[in-house]
């Protein structure tokens, strides 16, 4: 009891102030639960304006990672840069030095988390993540300890807070997609460049992670399918509202006969589903195994403490050294694991959405009726709004269940008929999974 | 890598053969992911009958514990027999023998916990329980480690799924309590004797268990103001749900300024609370973190498979090392811990649905208003139903928040008046709870 455990912070945002203040304010509560004491010995950055903001202690203030590094007293280091370049350099360096990291840096994971793994366990150390994946939600420890019993068949998550509080503002209060996301910025919930929250590769940076935790298998980011909320028409989201449908983006990996299927996308949920009722800047992740049948996941999927919260866990673990037996001991990391077989997206099955823009020209409706059904789609639902003399008129179709290329087919020949705009939307009408118990 | 494990089952009863079954069709896969050959070694009971209607092989089959105890290849017990006597017997024996024990008995370790864990300590062994506490849901975990970085405020569960499957089918469906409770028995998830499961008992030994390792604290399983399901009336449960009302058996534990307040009472939650559409079979709990804010886990909370998927990711964390490390090293176990202040419950603050039956007496609605309002009680909403003279008329009022010891004496002197059926019925309404984020 009583053992001493030295930790530096590398960028001080929002998270690394954040993890600060709670390995400040907890250490006492830390030491009395754990018999450690978890000792913040430096900040490092090269700017101290918003730790100052934050009210951290200018003596813990360092501009000079290497000498972090040198410091046999420091036994881990928490990466908060985030992006691709420096970070990871920080990175390496750190478990070069034979320091543990822990890093809520999904994008760097998704793209070089195997080499990193592998540069961990060269070096002796863990890398922890909990806070890559859906912010304070223990998800990965579920994934790797929790359900490490169950052979899963299926993951589905909301995983990306700005996107969904965007889509909640769209859906409850009627916003534009350009409203909703001004207002998402001014409530500090997107980025200046929200690029990447928008376009689900955020969200697709994360799936990568779970999916491949989920499975045991490596899932190069780039095999993912993935469509943001950005080029999304209120109309769209409020008409799948009428019909019962919940928009939100989701991020989907389950197996099928023919592989892996994954995508990233803005899908709807009947009204009923788990996953319809996480709104706002919650994150929610749903796992089906073989055994435990379905399980659900929720919390703050972002934001400094919740984020801190799972960083701390994350410190505390590799600490107690439970982390590190499980990064040292199972096979199911990146860079451990075989490559996923994916499934090929256009032989998966969903029911879909779609709505097209026809001008009013009677028999129309007839031809696009017919072209989904020699493709073999069946309708479940029709609506044709009010015509109005020379405007273009909404049809609003939902399916039963069909292959993703016979629709996309059948689409583009919809589209390509001559009393059809060219603007047109396909959406992904997603079920609950079945449990297979 | 390679190294065996030896198990044996006590028990062959639903949870005890969902549990073979698993680990014998599983040993590849968790070979696979964890480097460990989990081996069956025995199955131990007096009777074999539902062992070989689970087509478990009859090799495996052992009637002498003792037999199973001495063998230096078994590390690992598997209890699943239930209650508060033999299995008592058993697991003292199993620590005394050295072994690791992984147990569903959340009576028993409610009751004993504190002496069982510090005798496995004594013998070098370690104790998981995560089966015991709604079913595969991963939620010990969560407060033992995903969430070990929090000091928690408040912890909600749905952890009784007879009881959520009764209240399901009596607001859903309209069913009677009487009707509701025979459907569940006919689906198996009743037992023959459903009387720990609607009278509260069940869901108090899991919140002693919850709530000591939420709050680091030990909970006296006797101090728990406990009230089960069993003297529901449809009437309340029906009009609670018009009202905007879901009816819930609820388990809470939350600081307080003036201690910890527990309860397990049947509790109306908004429509929009996080746990109303919890349904079914279905169990969650949402806990409240001062870092992460609120988390909520989600899934079976009863069942042969899901314990199993439960019980056996115990035995994989015992098996590596990890469960033992928590579970020697952190002071958050009730035999390590102090006695819980608990709040007094008169002095807790809710809000209330209150039914009154009265004779069809010009005056007994002021005389009521009258006796609440010198309580400083004030209304929510009043619902007078249509009166047929001589018959006894429902009078249904919410209330803001007030003293459980306002509303108790309130209740008391207002069934007393001269005009009111001594049946009256006092339900809490829980809000969600405040994120102090």
């Amino acid at each position: 009891m009583g053992s001493s455990f030295g930790i530096a912070i590398v960028g001080c945002g929002t998270v690394g102030n954040a993890t600060a203040a709670l390995l400040l304010s907890e250490s006492d509560n830390f030491y009395r639960k754990t018999g450690i004491k978890l000792t913040l010995k430096a900040l490092v950055d090269i700017n101290f304006d918003r730790a100052r903001e934050a009210e951290l202690n200018d003596s813990l203030f360092n501009e000079n990672l290497a000498s972090v590094l040198e410091d046999g007293t420091v036994h881990l280091i928490v990466e908060t840069v985030g992006g691709l370049t420096i970070a990871r350099t920080i990175i390496e360096k750190a478990l070069k030095s034979g320091k543990h990291v822990v890093t809520a840096n999904k994008a760097l994971l998704a793209h070089y988390g195997a080499e990193l793994f592998a540069l961990a366990r060269k070096n002796s150390v863990s890398i922890g993540f909990e806070a890559s994946c859906a912010g304070g939600i223990p998800i990965i420890r579920a994934l790797v300890d929790g359900l490490l019993s169950n052979s899963n068949e299926a993951l589905y998550g909301i995983v990306n807070g700005t996107s969904n509080f965007i889509l909640t503002e769209m859906v409850e209060k009627g916003k534009t997609y350009a409203e909703a996301l001004k207002l998402a910025q001014a409530e500090g919930l997107a980025e200046a460049d929200p690029t990447l929250d928008v376009n689900g590769m955020d969200a697709a940076h994360k799936l990568t992670l779970l999916g491949s935790l989920a499975f045991g298998v490596s899932i190069p980011l780039d095999d993912i399918p993935v469509e943001g909320i950005d080029g999304l028409d209120l109309f769209d989201v409020s008409m799948g509202n009428d019909l019962g449908y919940v928009l939100k983006l989701v991020a989907l990996a389950r197996k099928t006969e023919k592989g892996l299927e994954m995508a990233v996308k803005p899908m709807f949920l009947p009204d009923d589903h788990p996953l319809a009722r996480v709104s706002g800047p919650f994150n929610a992740i749903s796992v089906y195994g073989n055994a435990v049948g379905h399980t659900m996941y929720y919390g703050r999927g972002a934001g400094g403490s919740p984020t801190a919260s799972a960083v701390v866990s994350d410190v505390l673990s590799i600490a107690l050294g439970t982390w590190s037996t499980l990064f040292s001991t199972l096979t199911i990391w990146p860079d451990r694991c075989e490559k996923a077989r994916l499934a090929d997206s256009g032989e998966s099955i969903h029911r879909y959405y779609l709505r097209f823009m026809i001008r009013d020209v009677s028999g129309v409706v007839a031809k696009i009726t017919a072209v989904l059904a020699e493709k073999g789609i069946s309708l479940n639902a029709f609506v044709q709004k009010e015509s109005h003399e020379g405007k273009l008129v909404p049809i609003v179709i939902t399916t039963h269940e069909a292959r993703e290329k016979d629709i996309s087919e059948a689409f583009n020949t919809i589209v390509g008929l001559p009393s059809v705009d060219n603007k047109a939307v396909r959406i992904r009408i997603i079920d609950e999974h079945p449990e297979s118990l």
